[in-house]
């Protein structure tokens, strides 16, 4: 059994909201810092699904993937300005009604001032009812909680920012996916074979095959991972025998189980 | 009408296989090169999906997708080792036959040559019956091109090779989408109300807010977009005529519309 599949696992999926990014005007960077977090976190990052700032989209996006996880974040949308729909679409998808959040407009008005918290400064206020807030160190307005999904900011510093609140106050730290990652000189064809009998030898651990260029020279790197620790050194041992079989040299040689973060 | 929505408009999506990028190991770039090349190309980057290395999975995403777009990218898996799934995945997908193509295999035999042509690397040779090669400069071996799915690899650089190929024999360039900024120093909430009022003048332009930093300074680029060049233009001046009137300094000051690649 797959890690993506074992239901001890909590998983998270991501929904990055926007034009700008599909037309490449911007470059996300937001979903491999939350794919990294959540690794670190020990929750697994199933989907990702980038949709442009139509509604019917988001919502279907949202709904298609809240049902599948424990955890959909959102990305994006949560401005002053008319193409900021997310906290209506999300108030959609979750069949509640959106609402001038109390606690935002008192956020927002410690912000701004009386004076400055002009209407498309409220409208930033607006969640689904009975949505709990995330804090925006960086510049005030708040991303939101509800039911299994959490909003956040796209522009990347924010982000970061609401996101480290959301793991330490709404994510318990799961069981997390112990990887391991063993390289060599070989190339990929070199081990397919022997590198597939392995992978049958131990079908509860996902066994990747990734080949890179360092230094002008090309290498392989076998990433194993698993939520199993034993099972983990078992196949990391047997994917260290079976590069010295393939006329290898095996890096690291040892066998220690480490969690890498990714 | 966006231009999300406009029949005329070439559409394509992208999956992203691969579970490391879903574990934070690999940072993916290829979504965002291929955004920018279809907004050049004039085709709409419709939606981006990254799953697993897991054949339900990749199916499903597939299939949602090549029903709704002229064109469905995959990136990653189409190596030689027992990971490399995606080939598999697309036949099962179309509900077509995988077979060791003729031409791949004669690719792969060139490429290596008849006593290296390995059974790990006759592997790269399984697709679909009756799909197209798309060449590999960089490492020999094959894409491919099955009813509207084109599947490439993963490895950036050879990724893009790939799409070169792909945008100059399968895609007719399309009515483009074209694109014009105003930026101004005013803050997102100063201009939204105004901004919102130019946005429903103008129903047929999809008009975007970003707010920005530049040494230090806050600043909000006003992105419009829409296959109609009159149109974008009327629009354009009314967001320049708006932002004077907001009390900014609209840049650039003049009108022209520009075909910015974004």
């Amino acid at each position: 059994m797959s890690y993506f599949d074992d239901p001890d696992v909590s998983k998270a999926a991501l929904v990055v909201i926007g034009n700008e990014i599909l037309s490449g005007r911007t470059k996300d960077a937001n979903a491999g810092w939350i794919a990294e977090k959540m690794t670190g976190h020990g929750v697994v990052l199933s989907e990702v699904r980038v949709v442009p700032d139509i509604e019917e989209r988001i919502i279907e996006a949202v709904n298609a993937l809240r049902a599948e996880v424990d955890y959909v974040f959102t990305t994006g949308g949560i401005g002053p300005t008319h193409d900021d729909i997310t906290a209506a679409c999300i108030a959609k998808a979750l069949g509640l009604a959106l609402e001038r959040n109390a606690e935002a407009l008192h956020v927002l008005e410690e912000y701004y001032g009386a004076e400055e918290l002009t209407e498309p400064r409220k409208k930033m206020s607006e969640m689904p009812v009975g949505a709990t807030l995330i804090a925006n160190p960086v510049s005030g307005a708040p991303g939101f909680v509800a039911e299994n999904v959490f909003v956040m900011a796209g522009v990347p510093r924010i982000m970061q920012a609401m996101l480290d609140e959301v793991m330490s106050t709404h994510m318990a730290a799961g069981k997390k996916v112990l990887s391991n990652t063993v390289s060599c000189e070989l190339p990929e064809s070199g081990v397919a074979a022997a590198l597939g009998a392995v992978q049958e030898g131990h079908p509860e651990i996902d066994i990747g095959s990734y080949p890179h260029f360092h230094a002008g020279k090309l290498g392989l790197s076998i990433v194993l991972r698993a939520v199993d620790e034993a099972g983990l050194k078992a196949a990391t041992e047997a994917v260290v025998d079976m590069i010295r079989e393939c006329g290898g040299t095996p890096q690291p040689l040892g066998l220690q189980v480490q969690i890498d973060n990714f």
